[in-house]
């Protein structure tokens, strides 16, 4: 039996020492990969170390340095598209000593500023805000304290580096092809959105901008018809029941995000209306629920792997080098049809 | 324009006392809350910290004691069910000054270990493992350096608390209902567990166990049929396959989650199938997407919810006294009946 710490102490280094059968200094020199240690001794400490589980103070490194923590903020954890980018902020880091710390923010601004505030305080090395609601200044500030790199919403700034996708464009692309299909009336579920910087940069608000533009661009401009809820499956779904409600009931709805459609379809079920025979739907963000067979949604991809990578190498070059100029990455989006889409 | 510090470097209380134009003994005083500064003073510092977005530095007083810091690990960001306990974690956590961050151990053993590891190197105050793989004497070790809840998996432990869902009930509940509807080749997709502990205290293992013996039960021991894959939509579509090709292909299908049952619908409708009308499908945890309309998935509801207040509940006490005797909460299943189960 090991002489270990009791329940909830935490194993000290000479907790490793007394198990070693050696000094303090030697199991520091150890540590420290130090000259002087012989491979006999290294290798007692490191079976103490191993056999007592002892880790060195992560805080205790913090202060003489890097935490090797990357903290990524994310609005929702039931929407599967931030899991693809979550993939390819892992990939990218897989191999390094880096360590990724998910928080939720819930889609709440004072909730945002807390968690933002907690990895500041906690000495990440890096954060990736997945966007994010805080105003620009506040942005910036965070940036000023911590390398930063800022997911999906628009807008430039000179201290962090943004990685976002096209909406405009995307947005776009999925009024052109209803259109295609003989749609007028084409509806559109944004995710409600006041404020007027985030108005210019948040993806939901490029998105609905995007929509009333292709609208009036394909003659349509009478037809634009929007319910204003939220980017979550209960957004789409009481969207919907308003869009359905209307006199004139819309042919075809493009929901801004695949959870919003899935909410859609939700409220389509219950009203015993089916898509595409009775009503078409699209999305946005091609996740696997898009691509899921008795779904099979038309919606836009946005690379969210992608957009992690390019989130993830963005950060470790800042990390390196703070003072860098700041990047702006865009990705094209590309239009998926599925099943869920079809002529009026 | 505030003095702040350049792009990457962080604000320190030298950079508070300039711009609020005092001592930095003045700002450690209002810092402390100790006496000796004056209102003013007071406002003055706290507008500067605000401006110039000052954070004290968590690692420092990490040192001094608690981080406030909750480590929750989950095996897999994609499978809905995680969520609801995080929603149950965060909400009995609202409103302390606990930060929780999440990470993601993907259904891997040295990964979970790298995470754990991690977890206890950044000095979590506690943290929160949802079916972790790792050994009993490594979750025993982690337990005695850092106060732990272990999640999902069974098996008592002396060092941390359990909370646990009585998955042998749950899957007798799905067999019982199918063969109440007259299903006899009822086939189950378990995901592989070899390790022979695992196998006594995985819910993944038990709710296989639970299956067979419910069959046993019924008198269908000789319809016992497995597909071995993993707990994804990915090991449903691959086990639904299996079992599809198969000379006897079964009426019924019991996933034992419901994202393996989400890959299971995918590959009968890959297959031209649905159901109930060609195959019944049942799944395990009443997640989002069960309740999702246009699926509406026959599943048993473990009340991930409650699962995760129960969670963040217990680690709060351990953490206010980490030596009380461990606790095992253990919550009894109901099975959820909709649309995609029917009569054989």
């Amino acid at each position: 039996m090991p002489h270990g710490p009791g329940p909830g102490r935490r194993v000290t280094i000479v907790d490793v020492a007394r198990h070693a059968g050696v000094s303090t200094t030697a199991v520091s020199k150890v540590l420290r990969r130090a000259y002087g240690a012989s491979p006999e001794m290294q290798a007692r400490v490191r079976a103490a170390i191993e056999e007592l589980g002892y880790r060195p103070s992560a805080a205790a490194r913090g202060l003489r340095g890097r935490t090797y923590t990357i903290g990524v903020m994310l609005p929702d954890l039931r929407n599967p598209f931030f899991a693809d980018v979550l993939d390819g902020v892992e990939a990218e880091l897989g191999g390094t000593d880096y360590q990724v710390l998910i928080a939720s923010a819930g889609n709440d601004e004072p909730a945002e500023a807390r968690v933002t505030d907690a990895m500041i305080d906690r000495n990440m090395d890096g954060v990736i805000l997945i966007a994010p609601l805080s105003s620009g200044p506040r942005l910036e500030r965070i940036a000023r304290t911590v390398p930063t790199v800022v997911v999906g919403r628009h807008g430039r700034s000179a201290v962090h580096d943004t990685v976002a996708d096209d909406d405009l464009t995307g947005a776009g692309l999925v009024v052109a092809h209803l259109a295609a299909l003989g749609h007028r009336r084409i509806a559109h579920i944004e995710h409600l959105e006041k404020d007027p910087v985030r108005l210019t940069e948040m993806p939901n608000a490029i998105r609905a901008d995007g929509y009333r533009r292709a609208m009036h661009a394909h003659g349509l401009g009478e037809h634009i018809d929007v319910a204003s809820t939220t980017y979550t499956q209960r957004g789409g779904y009481l969207g919907a029941q308003e869009l359905l409600a209307r006199p004139e009931r819309p042919t075809a709805i493009f929901a801004g995000a695949d959870i919003v459609a899935m909410g859609v379809l939700d409220a389509l079920a219950e009203a015993g209306l089916s898509a595409p025979a009775d009503i078409s739907v699209a999305g946005y963000d091609n996740t696997t629920f898009a691509a899921f067979g008795p779904i099979s949604l038309t919606t836009v991809d946005q690379a969210g792997h992608q957009i992690g990578v390019n989130a993830a190498r963005l950060l470790l070059d800042r990390v390196a080098d703070p003072a860098r100029p700041a990047a702006q990455v865009r990705l094209s989006p590309t239009l998926i049809t599925r099943r869920s889409t079809g002529p009026v």
